[in-house]
C-alpha cells in the first residue's frame, strides 16, 4: 500500500492520478490533496476519498469548503498549505500535478522530507532543475517522471547503464497545428489550438502542444532527469503518439516504450515503480489496427520555440526560468485572445532577449527572475 | 576481454560474429571455432584469427587443411570434434551458431562445462527445449539469444519482472512472398524464395522466413528461452523489421527494441551481456528517414507454417523435433528444386500427423525421433 500526496489534485494529470488510486484501493491511498479553482470537483474528490489533508487556494474557499468536508479532512489554504500537503507525515510519494512553476517550493520541502516525487509538473525542473537535483541527489529522493515521454524514456533505461546512452530521442506528435505551414499559422483561433489531435489534456499544455514549447520543456526536463547533455538529446515527429519516446545507446540499439496515448499508463507506472500492476480498463494497444506509425524530421524554423528552449537550456542559468514564465504569460494571454498564437513565441523571444542571465542562480534569484519576467511579459503585452 | 568458442564460423551469422570479433579486438578473442564445408573461407578465418582449436566436418578436411594452418592451431573433426570446440577449456562463451539440430549435443555438453551460450541455432532450443532449460537452470549457465527477436524481447525485458509479462509480441517480415496471394505461392522458385527483402541470411532461415516457419521455429524458441506459454506470444506482421519485437507488460506498457536490420547488433550485444560497447561502422537508425513503420495482423491460414508450428509447441514433447526435423529436409528439398514451395508446408503436416508423440522425451528419444522423421520425409518426397 502506498500513501500518496496529491498537489493539483482537480487538474487534468490529477483527476487521472485519482482515477488511478480509484482502480486500485488495495495498492493506493490518498492521504493529502491540494485543490484548484473547482471548488465543486475538489468537493466530490475529497468525499469520496477523505483524505486527512486538503490546500485550497484561497482562505475564502477554505471557508466555503470547512462545513462540507468530513469531519477527518484537514483544510489549509495557500502557499503554506501546498508545503503542508507536500511535507505530510502520512505520505511516501508525492505527486506534483500543479500547475506552472508554483510546484517549485513544495518539491523541494517534499524532497526534505524524504518523500518519493512523481514530477508532472515540468516547469519545476525547467525552472530550477539545477537546485531540484542537487537536492534529490543529497536527500537520497528519487524523482519519477510522469510526462508520458520521460516516462517512456525511464522505462527504456531500466536496466541499463546511463552510460551507454547515445542519446534520448522524444518524440512529438506536432501538436494541434502539425499539418499547417508556418505561413498558414498567423491567422489560427484559441479554439483551433485547444483540438489537440491525440491526447486529452488541460489548456495550457495543449497550447504549448500546437507551439511546441511543450516539447522544448521537455526537452530541457530530460536534460535534469537523466543528467544527460543537449547534445545527446533529440526530437522526432511522430504523429501516432504510440512510441513515447526511445533511448539510443553506444551499440545502435534503440529502445522504446509504447502504448496508447493514455496518461494513467505513466501515472501508474510512477506510483508502482520499481513494480508494475495490472491495468484495469484501459485500452491494450494493437499495432494492427494502427497500421501505420509516421516519423519525420523536426522543422527548427517551422516550431520555434524548440529552437528557443534548446537555446535557453544550452546557456542555461535563469534563462530556462525567463522562458518558462514568459511561456506561461504568453500562452495565458493568448487563451484570453490577447495574443495572436505566432505572438507566443515573438514575445517569449523578446524577454529572453532582455534577460542579463545569472548563471547557477539560487532560489530566490530564480524567484525573482520568475516575477520580474512575468512583469515584463505584461508590460510588453498590454 | 572475453574467450569465445564459435560454432559454425563459415556460416551467415558466424562471418557475422567473426566482424564483430574483429571490430573489436580488446574486448573479445576467439580461442575455438567449427567449420562448415567452406573451406577455402575456413582457412581465412584460421589465418587471420589463429584459434587453437578448429574442428572440420570430416577426416577429409582435416587432412586438406592441416599443413595449411599455424602451428598453435589444433584440428579435430566431427562431431567429437564440434564437442571438443564446444568445451574448449579457454573459451567462457560458446556461440552455437551451427545451422540445424546438429547443434544439439555440443550445446548441452557446453553447458554441462558452465560455459555461457549464445544460442543463435533455434532448432536447438526447438527439438530439445526442455532439456536444454533444464541443463541451464541445473548448472546455472545463462542462455543468451542471438535470433534479432529474441534478442530484442531479451532487451525489452531488462530489468523487469518476467511475472509481470502480459504478453511477448514477435515481429515478422513476412518473408520473400509477403505480398503474394496464398494462390499466387504455387508457382514461386527457390530464386525468388531466397530473395529476402530486408535481411541477408544463409539460404535456410530465407526459406524459412518465406514460409515464415522460421517465425513458428522462434515462437517455439521464445516459449523456452522466456518461460512463456504459447497462450502469450503473438505474432504481428511489420515488413520493415525495424522494431525487431516487443514485450507487453500488464500495466499497459509495450516495450520495444529497434534498430537497422543488421544481425552484429545482437550478435555484439550477447557477447557484450549484461554491458553494451561502442557498435562501430554500422548504419544508426534514422526513423525520420524510414518514414513509416506497418503493423497487420497475421492471416494463419495464409502462413500455415506458423500455425503448424503453435501447434507442434502446444501438444510438446516430440512434436516440435519432427516439425524442425521435417522442416529442415522439406526446405533441402524445395532448395534442390524436387519439392514445390506449398509442398514444404504439405510434407510437414504429413510428418506431424504421422507421429506418435512421446512427452517429456529423454535427449536419445529425441535424437531417434529426428532420425525416423528426416527417413519418413525422404521416403514422402522421393
Amino acid at each position: 500500500m502506498k500513501q500518496i500526496s496529491l498537489l493539483g489534485a482537480t487538474g487534468s494529470i490529477g483527476t487521472q492520478t485519482l482515477e488511478v488510486i480509484r482502480q486500485h484501493p488495495e495498492h493506493f491511498e490518498l492521504v493529502a490533496m491540494s485543490v484548484g479553482k473547482n471548488i465543486d470537483l475538489a468537493l466530490k474528490q475529497i468525499l469520496e476519498f477523505k483524505p486527512s489533508l486538503v490546500s485550497v487556494q484561497s482562505k475564502f474557499d477554505l471557508d466555503k469548503m470547512k462545513d462540507l468536508v468530513p469531519v477527518q479532512t484537514k483544510l489549509v489554504w495557500g502557499e503554506e498549505g501546498l508545503i503542508e500537503v507536500a511535507t505530510s507525515a502520512k505520505a511516501t510519494i508525492v505527486v506534483n500535478a500543479v500547475l506552472g512553476s508554483v510546484g517549485l517550493a513544495p518539491t523541494l520541502a517534499a524532497i526534505k522530507e524524504r518523500k518519493t516525487i512523481a514530477i508532472a509538473n515540468k516547469e519545476t525542473l525547467v525552472t530550477a532543475g539545477h537546485i531540484i537535483t542537487e537536492y534529490a541527489k543529497k536527500y537520497e529522493v528519487q524523482l519519477l517522471p510522469v510526462d508520458s515521454e520521460h516516462s517512456a524514456i525511464f522505462q527504456a533505461l531500466n536496466g541499463e547503464d546511463i552510460n551507454d546512452v547515445e542519446k534520448l530521442i522524444l518524440t512529438a506528435s506536432g501538436g494541434s497545428f502539425r499539418d499547417l505551414k508556418r505561413s498558414e499559422l498567423t491567422e489560427v483561433t484559441v479554439d483551433q489550438a485547444l483540438n489537440h489531435p491525440n491526447w486529452s489534456m488541460g489548456a495550457k499544455i495543449t497550447i504549448d502542444s500546437a507551439t511546441m514549447m511543450n516539447k522544448g520543456l521537455e526537452v530541457i526536463e530530460a536534460h535534469w532527469l537523466f543528467d544527460i547533455s543537449y547534445e545527446k538529446i533529440e526530437v522526432v515527429l511522430h504523429k501516432e503518439s504510440i512510441i513515447h519516446s526511445m533511448v539510443e545507446y553506444i551499440d545502435g540499439s534503440v529502445l522504446a516504450q509504447l502504448g496508447t496515448p493514455d496518461m494513467k499508463v505513466p501515472i501508474q507506472y510512477a506510483l508502482t515503480y520499481p513494480n508494475r500492476i495490472k491495468n484495469k480498463g484501459n485500452d491494450r494497444l494493437k499495432l494492427w489496427e494502427i497500421g501505420k506509425l509516421h516519423f519525420s524530421q523536426l522543422d527548427f524554423e517551422r516550431y520555434r520555440c524548440v529552437e528557443l528552449a534548446y537555446e535557453a537550456g544550452r546557456i542555461g542559468g535563469t534563462l530556462p526560468t525567463v522562458l518558462n514564465a514568459a511561456n506561461e504569460i504568453a500562452v495565458a494571454y493568448f487563451l484570453e485572445k490577447r495574443l495572436s498564437f505566432l505572438g507566443i513565441e515573438t514575445m517569449i523571444e523578446k524577454a529572453l532577449e532582455k534577460h542579463n542571465v545569472i548563471s547557477r542562480p539560487s532560489l530566490e534569484e530564480i524567484i525573482a527572475t520568475d516575477l520580474e519576467t512575468r512583469t515584463l511579459m505584461h508590460s510588453l503585452i498590454k
